[in-house]
């Protein structure tokens, strides 16, 4: 059992099975696109454990609160974790997580977008530990988001060959 | 002839003439930014073969529908092709496509932003062919865009040097 | 004296001291994330030279003149170069900028934002000199940002080791 699996069962933390596309819904492109050493997750939204698209959907801050949104930017992390592990293969050969950009979707009034973004960041820190989780961060307001999910973030991390 | 070329003409696809700034407008940044074995392309908008900026604009759902919104993407993924082959001369050096940043111009309720930019990505992996066109992707709604262009990509491909 | 800080000297630029974080305010990453010879600047603000905030704030087109804007995104190049400098000690490190993503928090019918970005673009082409300084750059239109700044912008250099 590699490092990051066993910190995810001590948590409790359970990897969400692949993103269930909605009904003629087609994305030609991979969840993780890896280019030698570097892996480019591709924007990711949160998953409840079966695949399917997890809510409450919506704007941040008028249909969804703060703690929520926070809620869902953890499980978009461990959707990300998850598509990084079918890549690949051991999530172990993470060697750096190098940037995240976080997305929410809100009002235009709404202003705490780094308070929503950190239940990812607290995630990545957690299981991958602060030196091989630590990543550069944007966290923003995003018009509206695919199926008006609240939180979409993609990242990129280094990776071992 | 390189063999995107082929491809292009294969397809009937012509590249448009660079971007015709509108009266005014300074951009201090090249279209494709090459730094080693990695080219940057800055946020491109669609055009028309002359170059001019192309239309419908506004915002998608509500001034321009999802059918043209995908059609102004795949309009989009040729002028980044164009400003690859003045930067790099032959577009086969093109190795692999990385990753591509999709912004829909739109309201805040809608939500097909990844229809919209499959009109880029289809072009791109038609072209490119799968392994080397296979791109990590973000479709996201913005809540303006310069020039009130309907469609903007930006993205990183690596290249042979 | 590095070229680059003589540089800031001629112009008479000073570099704001680190973000004041508003009370309350966590941000669990670094202001740049050093990956071998790329660093991220994580999405940074523009920050007065005692490193709070600087305002205006709200949106550009209503609350903030583009104007005054502009001079918000050069602010904001003085951070991320003030973070630069805290991260690799030596500024002439830097061999190459990358890429910059340029945030304007807008309403919907705002369409300058080149405009805006251009006083962050025309400071680091200024201070890094058109080679180095040289990036691939989109500027584009958010719903929101943090506590309501008018401009945020995130970038990748590359570095000497």
């Amino acid at each position: 059992m590699s490092k990051v699996d066993a910190k995810l069962a001590e948590r409790g933390l359970v990897l969400p099975a692949p993103l269930q596309l909605p009904e003629g819904m087609v994305l030609p492109f991979p969840e993780v696109n890896l280019r030698g050493t570097r892996a480019f997750i591709s924007g990711t939204g949160p998953l409840n454990p079966d695949g399917s698209v997890a809510g409450p959907f919506g704007k941040v801050g008028t249909d969804v609160t703060v703690e929520e949104a926070a809620h869902l930017a953890r499980l978009t992390g461990l959707a990300m974790i998850a598509g990084l592990k079918r890549t690949l293969g051991d999530l172990d050969r993470v060697s750096g997580w190098v940037h995240a950009f976080g997305m929410v979707n809100c009002a235009p009034e709404f202003s705490q977008q780094p308070t929503v973004i950190n239940g990812f960041s607290n995630l990545i820190l957690d299981v991958f530990g602060p030196e091989i989780g630590q990543h550069a961060r944007s966290a923003v307001g995003m018009s509206s988001l695919p199926m008006q999910i609240a939180v979409e973030i993609e990242a990129e991390v280094e990776v071992r060959v």
